[in-house]
């Protein structure tokens, strides 16, 4: 069973005058899907205050996963993308395009997605869409290969030339 | 009504050897589409020079949105992906992937294509390819997309969880 | 007839523990095609040794292209995309995220590859699949264009407008 | 405001032995986006059955959109696309092309999939997947572009060089 | 040299009321790739007129070539895919499909097309989309692959297991 | 463990002028896949012969699924898709487009595949293409999910609402 983080990066949620829909949608797909929710924090638009949480779910409570979601779009706070990109130790990229790839399919807008992923240590982690529709189709969409991803990221002993 | 740059990067170019047919044809898309065009320069594939360019824009200008033409191929000389990843302070690469993606439909050598995209201060800055249809297929492709972008980069107040 | 030279990332491999069918696949594939395959290396899943092993052969062998395979995935051990993202001097990334867009019709565990491409010099790198499927469906889906970016690459004189 | 019916094809269903989710989602969709469900019927996996249920919605009813869930897969008992195709004066089957190709993207079953879409008289008729969670991402994917082909499909005076 | 005939669907164009630009668009594509355009008819949207005109270019003129504009979408008088499923004499609608494919991924409305593609006697016949640009593009994009399906089309001697 | 036909059309094949390996490669893929090949006939490219062959395939040897290849292209003597059509009860054309869809990625002449498949009483009918390289990818591509249709087309009790 996988231990899993969840960050929504948004000013208004942070200061209670928004309602985080899609932090809880996260939640409850995860849930259903046999994963360990540890933790779930709301922080602002900070970059230093996203990487911080980062840091902590992944060095101290050595989560498996950390989902994001919020502050990967165009507006001036959307800070998302650089903070996993100062603590990220390996780039898994191809999360992130297969995710805008798919949405594409649905909506061009898809292309202003700023989105990142890579691994810190033993952590994966995964910039999420903001809107909740969004966030659950993306996450239906990659939650099977994620889950295999995770099964090699946490294996002991390991032969990489079979990737 | 948006305002913008064209950077069309050519050593032929530069030096009159060659017409700039790419740079027209954006020019004739963007006032088709009402942004207003305030400066089209053609510059020499010099990374110095196509940042210098790029910064003045940007910084100076304060234009909305910087599209460049030419110089994103393999040859020795093409280096305005490096230019502009010298000068973005995000990353926005999932427009470029979306423009290769699209591209790939029409012929497997847009995989060559290095073209990327990204966000300085105020300004939107965005790799187009270097042959006349193509940067026509391109920009028809992106340009609803991007001026929901433009928006959004643009708004003074914006909740960012919301992307 | 262009030159190249192939690296296969395997701990296993490197230790003749384990046989290495995609080295050869990548060979016989490159051979059939009219490729001089000049050298063919296993190394350990060590980065420094991989770097050391493409910059021999793009410094000092002079060649043209450069194909690995191994070390891509989700394992500890798997650098291989962090090796050569320290030795290319320009992205090519558009080869990579074609291979995964290709592969994601095939399985959408092909998000979880985190391979990249770029340029050192006058070599083009790319890192392909692990597998033997995987990567003879890989390079006959980029053979052709990958042949025609050697071209430009390699050429003397070019004008890069028009790319 | 568009006028629609829904027909679940289900023996299952039809015999109260399995409650009809599919269908719910539907009129619920098209509910929020302003269509006027004007009948929903469950009918069994007959031809015939189906057959008149279609012609009682389109000659009598004179409803804009039918849409159909179940019993388009590769059971003895589905008929729902022969069924359909007997109604039909034209094909549509772009629609059901789109449908699929999206699908594919989540999952390669899809190719399973024998859904048709077609005009009869004044209305268009559609064959949804049968499972919920498909039925929303397939109508959701949709619902744009049929609105779009109803206002075309209604209009009184039309010149058709226009499509 | 292949030959074709272009037969433009519209009620307006015959009468007069509109000028026909997707016939003319087509006619100047073929032209500049080396097709003789023999000839370039306006019809109504009348199915018998349609059949009656690709019948005669078919069998009286033999030609290799029919592209069709207009006609193909939701009004009620869109009667050129029934018109052409008609006379012709296989099915390859492989071609209408990935015009459809590819439109798909400028927008979504193209799953609204219901052209069809097919073969009768040693003439291939198209239905292309109605208005300028999109008939432009699609052109462009499927060229190259009709010229190649023209040539075995029209080959004596062939033998099938190849394709 | 299902039981499958395959079915050669090629008139050189038949009369022993070339060597038929897409057949074979047919064959070898099946049987690695636990599939057991009952019977392997070529025919010429004749429709009352390629439909006896499916018809008695189909009624006197109840094969799950019967496999041909060749005769689907532009050439005067192919008309596989045609007997296809008039021995099916039912249309699965879903395989079909997935196939064409997935060869587009890899070149666009799979535009001109003819190829259709359908259901005729409890056996499945694919056509596949004719070269050995593209079927090997064809086949691999599609057989899991062929695999799950099968296993429904051969239940006994089925409830049809979930597909």
């Amino acid at each position: 069973m996988f231990r899993v983080g969840i960050i929504t990066c948004s000013d208004k949620g942070f200061k209670g005058e928004r309602e985080d829909i899609s932090g809880k949608v996260i939640k409850d797909i995860l849930e259903k899907n046999d994963y360990k929710v540890e933790t779930y924090k709301i922080v602002p638009d900070d970059k230093e205050e996203i990487k911080k949480e980062m840091i902590y779910m992944s060095d101290s409570l050595k989560l498996d996963l950390i989902l994001t979601t919020g502050g990967t779009g165009f507006s001036k706070r959307d800070v998302t993308p650089e903070a996993t990109l100062e603590v990220i130790e390996k780039n898994a990229n191809g999360i992130s395009e297969a995710i805008r790839s798919y949405s594409l399919t649905i909506t061009k807008r898809a292309m202003l997605s700023r989105a990142v992923s890579g691994i810190r240590g033993d952590t994966l982690i995964i910039n999420m869409p903001g809107s909740p529709k969004a966030v659950e189709e993306a996450l239906d969409y990659i939650l099977d290969s994620v889950h295999h991803g995770l099964e090699i990221l946490t294996e002991n002993a390991h032969d990489c030339a079979r990737k």
